[in-house]
């Protein structure tokens, strides 16, 4: 079973200029990442790279065979810069061609006599690859084995994950809990390691932050073993309390 | 001339579960990139890791001999999760050990007694590393050879990155010139690729958008050579007037 779960993870690949020329603030690896976290799968690493093949296919090698799961967001338009699709087909060397029922959607969605040449490479990609439906504005994406390859544009994105849902073999949901109190981090480190080294398979993190001129501190506490995450609470409460620190939140 | 530009590119690592796990959406990329334009630096790669020490040596170890700076984000503070500085000596093959300096300015910074275990830790990095000074909490970054750490709290960031310019060999700005047209982008991908073949050096995106229930398309010209910007900017403006295409921005 452990050994099942660990295997249990994806990567996201953000194809794109835009977002690494600091003209675009992505939000796609969080709606990605939240998914994800209901589905049991555990997102473990993010990469964004340019718009150029061959460091598409490089990438697309490399993490589909490191993670069971590979998302890849952006490129899949009908413009020069769209190159997404048939860069995966030469990751997986096989034909870059017109999926037929791809063909037949983005036919009957624009009118008749404007289906032109930028709207029919829309229906390319690898051969062997299946269409992800987009309830927003037909043009689907694909995956092809274990990579899944996702519109840019953060609205049509979100709104093709409802589908893809069932198609991803999942674990465990993965549970979160946030304890927000009112210190400095410094103040609790020491402390704070010694409740990780007690529970060493859970995951937590400490996290600063400043609101309305007030320091504070959220402790998040992930695993999929509630259990787990309830007792490594009360050993967190147990010494906030102690050090008579505010608590701000806890959910 | 070309060839060193060529090499005036750069590399985000950013460290840390929480962007990972969905909780935080990052906003440093955005703030790093916009500042490495305007130093004509290119960043051509961001990754996300998790706080996993193996993994940040490896990822540390492959980016600084592909790009010339790689900067990383979080994992600088106190607590147990925060293991950049000791994950950095490690990929460097240096001591991890007490900074004088960054020493003295944190036990300047506390009240007498305050300094405690936890905040002493902030003072420890790789040997021979030098300090990135910051003005808003004290606690400061580093760099050894190529790669710079800062923290991963925006506000922080973003503080410190002003200081840490002149320590950089930078080159020509980079420029970005955007026309934002009152069509879909599978209405210009055949004449777009046209321009585009024409001028082979020059980065040309296009990103659909929708705005208060219309669509547009955003076309984004990048380059260090304003005339080619301006060349290229004609031929849009040329084909976008026969189309009778309406401008939206022209910036």
């Amino acid at each position: 079973m452990k050994k099942a779960n660990k295997k249990l993870n994806a990567a996201i690949i953000i194809i794109g200029n835009e977002i690494l020329s600091g003209r675009t603030q992505d939000v796609n690896v969080v709606s990605i990442s939240n998914w994800l976290n209901e589905l049991g799968v555990k997102l473990e690493e993010v990469r964004v790279i340019p718009d150029v093949e061959s460091t598409i296919v490089k990438t697309v090698k490399e993490l589909k065979i490191k993670f069971k799961y590979v998302f890849t967001t952006g490129g899949i338009g009908p413009t020069h810069d769209d190159i997404t699709a048939k860069s995966i087909a030469k990751a997986f060397s096989v034909k870059y061609c017109y999926h037929p029922e791809a063909f037949k959607i983005l036919e009957n969605y624009y009118e008749k006599g404007k289906f032109n040449i930028g709207r029919r490479k829309m229906a390319r990609m690898p051969k062997s690859a299946f269409l992800i439906y987009n309830p927003s504005s037909a043009a689907p994406g694909f995956f092809i084995k274990n990579v899944y390859c996702l519109p840019g544009v953060p609205s049509i994105l979100k709104s093709m994950l409802g589908g893809l849902g069932n198609r991803l073999v999942g674990g465990k949901k993965i549970l979160s809990k946030t304890i927000s109190i009112r210190t400095v981090e410094s103040e609790i480190a020491i402390v704070l390691e010694k409740v990780q080294n007690k529970f060493k398979n859970l995951e937590i993190g400490s996290y600063p932050f400043f609101k309305q001129g007030k320091v504070g501190v959220s402790l998040v506490i992930r695993s999929t073993k509630p259990n787990l995450i309830k007792k490594c609470t009360t050993d967190i409460l147990k010494f906030v309390k102690n050090k008579k620190i505010k608590i701000i939140i806890n959910k």
